[in-house]
């Protein structure tokens, strides 16, 4: 694709959108992309409201123009791109699509969107090769992951992806580390400081978390992985004696999203890859870069054959951030640089709902004698061999916890011995029971 | 640049130029490759002894052969990517300039010829605008980081790039802050595992790291800045004491390369923007995921207006590693995705050898009443406030350390502070400074 002159129309103008107008006009820095050869310009923008002031400071009414309808963009022979950060699914989609069909390329942010339709927009895009597809913003905010993942593991075999990519979750669950804070008390205090949303669900339950690995794990494996088909745990039932179990163990605990290569394709039958995607939060050694990583920072650590161990770090969220790798897929663009192939070659791949772990799993019980042998036995019918017992002093009889970590087990062995214990009168709730890294 | 069939010359088949030449030979990976549009072959390899043995397990003579004569490749029509993989600088500056005059692209991982003569191969590409210069391998092994300050930071403003880029080092700090090992021991151990060097010179006394961040000052900055002159401080005299004081502070020390922009340009006086560059152990706090890395594991953290903090990690040295980097410069180039301007747009710059930092001072004394009283007249004198006094205890009072943290203060003061307190007669060695980050 030779380099083009890129008129722009923009579908929402609101954090990002507006960042990204105004990483566009501002004068110093079209001068600085316009020596790297990049021409680009929003000729329209598509809001609800044209008469709100959207606070833009560099908006010229003779370059740009607003408007509410959809077709004044879409229609539009001279708009060659369309970004869109309105967010949302129905409208987003019927933007995009339109866009595409109608042979304009696309910069968009929409996580849930690219993760719930990636075949579609696949299929669409192989019936207008001459479009270009970016969605770097669409994971990990500010952190150049998808273009990475698309360029620097060509001669290389991905075998993990693993990433801190929910900043409020992270927020939360470093808050409760460092503090000691339960787990409602942070949430209402990050509802206060306007980090988590009135309905937390999204961040707290990790479906953000299950749309970007959903993503990543077709730039990783090749193969499309529907996010309802990813087991997904949010954090929800993380105490303040978790992490002080954790810490019992050298380890924190990271809201994790996972995917994981369990067996490559197999030349002889022709089987495709195993792999193996998950949501949830995960017991991580303090030794491990994983666990440095505090606050609303993201990470995406990449697991592969060249490189063992890599990691990518950065801001997750944000006005500029995202607008930031929003504006690298447009720079892209502008420069003929577009990836052919956004998404990678289609390779096949078969989703395994198990996988093998050492588990942490946190029994609460009323007291009672022979727990352990119970809780033991319980194990070796399922199948699950314990590794180590800890137990911080007890302070309520009536309301003991602790720990019990396993060998490296099958998730569906410990999830039914998770159900039995659940069953033994004593016990007070299903067991929570973690992955550990 | 169009997708073009690379017939590759490769100078050099040790441990990275025999990887390199696996990856692209493997038949299951050359398939992966075909899949993306990579269509590349190593025709000829120069060796100065071509009967050795390379076990090269995917070589056949009849797609390869071997030579000692470098004109056999320069002078080759037919080959149009020269992949150098010698090491050293007055060869490989031949092949590669020889190269370039010929018309062929080239990849190096030759980071002293890079930083060494980035204006003369700045120059020269300019007068060949078809060639395509690919030096991803020359910094920090296996990470992206390259590519991705080539691509990734054209619309924002990066005020400061520092990194641990010497693996070597790296180890030997960690080993020394985690086991209490004393500096020559560790070094021993280093030399004796293979890690070190026997002349560990260009590892510890921080060369190594000049060369790399001249380069990334480069891609970060825009200007030309030359290795000799970076002020730079290896690792030899930092001891167990050390760590001991660092851990007071709740800090670590690591060898880095700081390249940090000091002042923009100015547009009204035309003045350059001012950026200091220097290579010294930095006290770093335990909270910064600079800390966390540890061994062999390379970190580069970038700070930018709009993404505040991005971190890059990954293994820095090793075959398949910088074998991955060496790569994906071939596979940009036979994708036709290299950039026109591999080093970014020349910017003025000037370099700036003083900087300001909270600093860190070591003083090592034979007793002395009042030391504490001259110590302070000096740092009065030299214009350095005193932050905070550490004092482990004294074990042998003819040999006493201490520590002092200066508030934000010149380099160029401290170092005159420095230079005084050495001229105390109870003083037994000018004292060791390093910045704080």
């Amino acid at each position: 694709m030779p380099r083009a002159k890129l008129n722009i129309g923009l579908f929402g103008c609101g954090t990002v959108g507006g960042g990204v107008f105004e990483l566009l006009h501002n004068p110093a820095r079209r001068q600085k992309l316009a020596a790297v050869g990049v021409d680009a310009l929003v000729s329209k923008i598509c809001v609800q409201n044209v008469a709100k002031d959207r606070g833009l400071r560099h908006f010229s009414a003779a370059e740009t123009t607003l408007t509410s309808s959809y077709r004044d963009i879409l229609e539009d022979p001279r708009i060659n791109c369309v970004v869109e950060l309105m967010g949302g699914v129905d409208d987003a989609k019927d933007v995009v699509f339109g866009a595409i069909r109608a042979g304009k390329h696309v910069v968009t942010a929409n996580k849930a969107l690219v993760a719930n339709f990636l075949p579609e927009i696949e299929q669409l895009l192989a019936e207008h090769p001459d479009v270009r597809f970016g969605y770097e913003a669409a994971v990990a905010g500010g952190i150049p992951i998808i273009h990475t993942l698309q360029g620097a593991y060509d001669s290389d075999t991905i075998t993990e992806i693993a990433g801190i990519m929910n900043g409020t979750t992270n927020y939360m669950l470093s808050k409760m580390e460092a503090e000691g804070v339960a787990y409602d008390a942070v949430l209402k205090e990050a509802q206060d400081l306007g980090f988590a949303e009135a309905n937390p669900s999204a961040d707290v339950d990790g479906y953000d978390v299950q749309s970007k690995i959903a993503i990543l794990a077709k730039l990783g494996f090749g193969g499309v992985v529907k996010p309802a088909d990813i087991p997904t745990v949010g954090i929800s039932r993380i105490s303040a004696a978790d992490f002080e179990y954790a810490k019992m163990m050298d380890s924190t605990i990271k809201l994790l999203g996972v995917a994981k290569l369990l067996k490559p394709a197999d030349e002889k039958t022709g089987a495709p890859q195993e792999v193996t995607v998950y949501v949830s939060p995960v017991v991580v050694k303090h030794s491990n870069v994983i666990a440095s990583i505090s606050g609303a920072t993201n990470l995406v650590n990449v697991r592969s054959d060249n490189l063992d161990s890599s990691a990518y770090v950065g801001p997750g969220a944000g006005r500029f951030p995202t607008a930031n790798s929003v504006m690298n897929d447009i720079i892209q663009l502008a420069r003929g640089d577009a990836p052919l192939d956004p998404f990678k070659t289609p390779v096949p791949l078969t989703l395994q709902p198990d996988y093998e772990a050492h588990f942490y799993v946190r029994i609460t019980i009323t007291d009672g004698l022979g727990v352990i042998r119970h809780v033991g036995q319980l194990a070796e019918e399922s199948g699950v061999s314990i590794y180590s017992i800890l137990q911080a002093p007890i302070v309520d009889r009536a309301n003991v916890q602790f720990v019990v970590t396993t060998e490296t087990s099958l998730l569906s062995k410990v999830r039914s011995m998770c159900q039995k214990i659940a069953a033994l009168p004593f016990v007070q709730e299903e067991p929570l029971y973690l992955p550990i890294m």
